[in-house]
């Protein structure tokens, strides 16, 4: 037996299925050994009395993404995923977005010209699919799709990203076919609009309003006709970041028939509300515009058992990176534009692992399984990176997260590592941090980042495991 | 007080409250009075052990509505209405249909023509709004409301026909404002045309793969929508031809909310199953090529328990009536042609009141004030005739169904008064059929069609009672 | 044609159905005619502008009913048919309640007695079974509901009056052989006694804690195994005074099945809350003391929405009257008494129609038709009364309310007539009040009380309706 | 690091999270390193190209155990454990039963004699409270689950053993206080005994009758009142034997709802139906009499699909072994018993694993990790016995599976061990049963059963993780 790269000893080692007491053996970037009194490492880390969970996987983080509405990405794919180790997260899914009219493949060819050498972890991408012509339908996808690019995300909403019923159904006949895994981001365009236009008419175009624009019957609606697409087609697809009770309901409901529906949520929809867009006109509340918008107590409280009795899958952070001051983020159009004129979305890649270990693992809400489960493996195993990722396992890669607990964390701004000039939520006090993240065995972040630029390294992604897929026969070979 | 024109002796009265046995006085087309006794009529009628019921309105009736496919429906408005009198309907309200680049007027205009001076029985029109444009919606539809036509119906598939989300929330906020009811047909368009094309590349083009190509989830998907959308614009709708347990599911939640979604279902959903559609490839089963299409056994009972229990407020034909045989009909395209180019529709405005009569209330499925409430009253509420429409009442017009019951009546296409050249019904054997039909106190049945073509008067509605429309307050003033 | 007793002139009548303006024909205590200018009566009353609708029956009352736990009912068969025909009530319908140990037939007996020649409206006897035993179950009840005792009373609460579920299974088997129908008091007794023992240890004594030791739960468990046990059966039941939506869910879900699953509320469900009950441990609570205990504004609403959607066919008032101050009453154990010593039940014969029809029909939540069916039209069929009671039809008793409407009525105890010192809904204004009351024809209400005691008829009732009843075949002839 | 006494080289380890490749290392009956290329062992087993998973908990098996009416269970601590093992179950969890009037720690006492020097595997106790006096519950109770005794079962029905809701409270409330786990077996007992007793008395009494006597509303109503005292109680509960649609809807919706409600189904319930009792009046059918009885294949389904969308916590046998032929199993009371005579249960603890990793894994309905969840690591969870039970960790006692796959194995009862006559899944072909079977590092089989009686321990649960105990707070502090 060849000697260990490093050894963590005495882990309190966190599997989304078990917690056992051990030594870790690492080399060549891979855990080989999970044992007692194992040999010396040439390199020896000692985590007595400490957890240790895999590395994070942020399936749904938005870097260097092209906008097209004038605003700028904050983060891109050092600074995001310096971010993202500092806060125990080794693996980070950014989206290849389609550019309408232009070519699936361009936009993925841009996308790994934008990561650049930048990377400190490694990465791998989804697709957004915005113009499924012929084309990309029935040449681009699937050869992307064979290449490692195994799961793409569908719009309902946004005029230029968003699909019809009919192009969706298209699209997910070719996840059917080729054996991939689809996200749908449920709200309904046409109702969003209309609201907006009635609340600018109005002059309600305070930040706030945003959520008023799009209330929950709006992602409700798109929900159920996710889940009746997907049903007809026959496919399994994921929801993300559902933000309540409505929406559950119908997620639970499909579940029930036995389809095959998944759901991820995120940290804004368990730490903020409505009104975190303000009580008033002020500006500030620009900070917290995300879509869905957060909503209130009652359905945070749907989210968290949901979290805990199966509903979701995934708890990602749909970190979306844009600074409240300066031209390109949240005031590109000014601090009199109107709400949606306002960039869409809040950062949360550093923050992401720390929140639920905090207040959903130490405070009993959810189980230190359903953490790893919800934050790493299930994502692995979603999107086609298990089991080189996503768990403590021989043979997997040692990305690990050691934990620091016990001692209060005041969450501020200042002890972040994006490049965004807030976080939603500063203010709160944690009772855990990571206290190191390693990456390939290599330590990322041990109270300061750690990883060099283009370290990290593309995953092409395999396609999901067949129980994450196909489920019910069709009467006819449709 | 002044002598009757005609008195109504003994007769079992039924309303949708009440059963009790009177005399009915009439006097210049009105009930003008109910008692014991009555003095001497100059025509008297007896209807001694025989119940007397409100005449039905047909409340979905499609009469010489052009079609833009190359078939021509074989009911005008007098075969129509003959046909509708023989079976004991004293009002029928078919559609006004908009044309797409066309002004509503003139669809209104042009209906009226072809109406002229043929109908043997009262008639009002409902509005099918195509073509939302911002004349219509801001000083077209308005007017039209103003002038008595104040329901209208919403397309959510057929191309020619159908409407988008943000085209429907317009048109449903009009309704808001001015008060008008909206019925919604309620399929998703892109789902079928998806599967339709999918069938009819696999060769599954014989009459039955009709159904394949609309599965209730479909019907589901749509009624979700559509009851999101009224939300959203706190409006009431109501879903026509609703076919089966998944769409009456949602309705049933909607109303549990407090939603005012209102329901109807038709006979085809009673009586016939996708079997009637055909066991094998046989064009026959063009006959029974509706939308949405009959479902099963199961389905039916669904509907059953539906017409009871208060989900649905109205029970319709849907007549649509193309022969079978002949260049215009269900064989326009031929025999081979593909079940999408079949003209969709069944006749049944003369079989709908005998066939839940007999099947309904005979046979203790439904009570027979419910027969009266879903067959005429609901429908004079929901589309403002009421109070003259829709009841056995001091001031109605005397619109009566003398009901002949316990002789077995076999159903064949022959005993039947309108142009079309079958009926699905073909081979039941009923236990009731109405022995007299009155017309504002005129007899336009007897065994034998006594309706004078032009008889029949348009009638303008009002709007719908308060109690039918709007019901909680939204937040903002949208 | 005779000359009529009564003509009442330009009445807008109202029934379960219908609307319209006529004259009303009164002969012998019955509606003989409805008509346009009847000719004139011996007694002439004019209704011009004004409501008439049916009187009410008021099917679930408690009047001069042994309590057996030292309390006395403030109410004899004068003072409360007094109270019921001042608030426009016609028909009460109390409960023969059968003692443990004793026959069914010694109540009926002994509440004959208590009637008396008081009563001064109509009306008719519920039995309560108390004890089941074989003799009652093959012999008493049949020939008891052939007597016109058809309907009965079970208990799932209550030491003195509760049967197990077996015997609810005996007793619901002879309600499906004879026709007849049955009432469920639906709480969880064991709950109950378990949550009071601890909150009696706790020292949480006062009257607001009545709700705390029935929570909404207790309720929705006993619905939930009511219905199982009905459906095994397969025999109707009614749930009486529904006070929330846990309730309502299963009542729905069972009316969504084809079950044959009625309900009835009241107005405590309506207009009070648990608040009613104190804020603070104030004795002034024990006034609003009754079972199941009033909700909160949440559940308000999901009441008035199951009147007008249909989830609901009574509405009642549950008068249970015990005087706030003296020996008897609520202080019969003195103000230190614990919550469950006091005398359970309030007062509300007379303010049930006002209250119903002011804040229902004259707000808009509900028509004036559902006002009819609810408290009058429905219980008349469910009960077995109809068509001599419930309606304004031909040959139906003269039974009749006319309304007084627009003027402000501010609800004091002292412009009722009962017997009790309070009413819960002091304070309250209502738009609406009965003027006149007329029972078979005769004003018993115009202003003031009129009835002589003594005029009032018992009513033998028929077996409900065959469409009220039995519903689904079983599989084995059990 | 000392030697390995055991290394299972080339494991496919599969735990509910993982499947990885390694080589296991054992010492002293624990397993202490799971790596790649392991130093060797004393003994090396080689399991290249096989699953390994951890040994199967059966938590719901019935051995030994007094039946009180004139049957006796085949198995004993021998044959029983036998079995289990040579199936690949480790650990078994049979129930020391109360006898009504003695004490539960004499029962306990009385078993732990039975079990003797007996058991081949390690085994637990639940306790099945059926006599829940102050005694009990102040003092053996605690004292009970302080020793070890960390679960128990209250059942609903069953006059011998069954308790009231009052008990049940009571009884979960000493759950709630000591942190304990409770099990239901939720039927309604009065249900059954009306319908057996008309079935009886109409003579249909063969075997298959048995299901007729429970039909899924019995099993329906149970779970929602069980659901309802947890609820009350607030404390979690845990349903067994869950048989089809009605109940899983319960469950769902009580976890919806975010209470702590788990649930428990077998084998008979995805693989016998109700005609597995006989489509006509053999006697052959009471080898399936088991209860609750299995359902039909639609039910079968809605098991399945519980099982993967995670309604469901754990798979057990409830084996209940009682022999066909002979004076002590099903013909107890001859073959002209009534169905409620027979000996209610069906043996299966050897057959668990296979069909569950036949039928559900290599089938492709449920992943190797929820099978080695719900056959293990759940149950250890839930029942206090893990880490040392339930899983291939580092710590855990080396109790593991090494799987033989792909070759046709035809299920008769000539191949297995236990004392029964017959199995249920005669003639079923599966594709998988256990190769080799290891409890605490020891083969106890490897094609013939290797284990010595009374080499099994007995194991002392610890209480549930606080995770899987209480939830939400209460108001009151009852």
């Amino acid at each position: 037996m060849q000697p260990f790269d490093t050894v963590i000893r005495n882990a309190r080692v966190v599997t989304a299925a078990d917690t056992f007491t051990c030594d870790i053996g690492i080399r060549d970037g891979r855990i080989v050994s999970l044992g007692l009194d194992l040999p010396q490492g040439h390199q020896e880390i000692d985590a007595a009395g400490r957890h240790v969970t895999p590395g994070g996987i942020d399936s749904h983080v938005h870097l260097d993404q092209p906008t097209g509405d004038g605003s700028v990405m904050a983060d891109d794919f050092f600074s995001g995923t310096v971010s993202a180790a500092c806060g125990g997260t080794t693996t980070v899914m950014p989206f290849a977005c389609q550019q309408k009219g232009a070519s699936l493949r361009s936009a993925v060819d841009d996308y790994h010209r934008r990561a650049g050498n930048k990377p400190v972890i490694d990465y791998a991408f989804h697709l957004i699919v915005t113009d499924p012509t012929p084309q990309v339908l029935r040449e681009e996808l699937p050869a992307l799709i064979a290449e490692g690019y195994t799961s793409f995300k569908i719009y309902m909403t946004y005029d230029a990203l968003k699909l019809g019923d009919r192009e969706i159904l298209e699209t997910l006949s070719v996840a059917r076919r080729e054996g991939a895994m689809v996200m749908l981001h449920a709200e309904n365009s046409d109702c969003i609009a209309w609201l907006t236009e009635r609340l600018v008419a109005a002059g309600l175009t305070a930040p706030r309003y945003h959520s008023a624009s799009r209330p929950m019957l709006v992602e409700r609606e798109a929900t159920h006709r996710a889940i009746a697409l997907a049903e007809l087609v026959d496919v399994p697809i994921l929801i993300v970041h559902v933000s309540g009770r409505e929406a559950v309901e119908q997620i639970r409901w499909a579940q029930s028939q036995g389809l095959k529906v998944y759901a991820e949520t995120c940290p804004q929809y368990l730490f903020l509300t409505a009104d975190s867009l303000g009580c008033d006109d002020s500006f500030e509340g620009a900070k917290c515009i995300c879509s869905p918008p957060p909503r209130d107590a009652a359905n945070q409280q749907v989210i968290w058992d949901g979290l805990e009795n199966g509903s979701f899958e995934i708890f990602s952070s749909d970190h979306a990176p844009f600074r409240f001051d300066g031209p390109n983020g949240k005031k590109a159009h000014g601090e009199e534009a109107s709400f949606e004129q306002i960039a869409n979305g809040i950062p949360g890649v550093e923050t992401r692992m720390a929140l639920l270990w905090s207040e959903g693992v130490r405070s009993g809400r959810i189980t230190a399984q359903s953490f790893v489960a919800l934050t790493s493996t299930n994502a692995a195993k979603m999107y086609g990176l298990y089991p080189r990722k996503g768990s403590i396992a021989i043979g997997a890669d040692a990305d690990l997260v050691i934990w620091n607990e016990g001692e209060s964390v005041h969450l501020c701004n200042e002890m972040l590592h994006h490049n965004v000039d807030y976080t939603p939520y500063a203010g709160m006090t944690l009772s855990a941090w990571p206290a190191m993240t390693l990456s390939r065995g290599e330590v990322v972040w041990d109270g300061e980042p750690r990883g060099e630029a283009g370290r990290g390294r593309f995953l092409p992604c395999e396609r999901p495991a067949p129980a994450q897929l196909r489920r019910r026969k069709t009467e006819l070979a449709l």
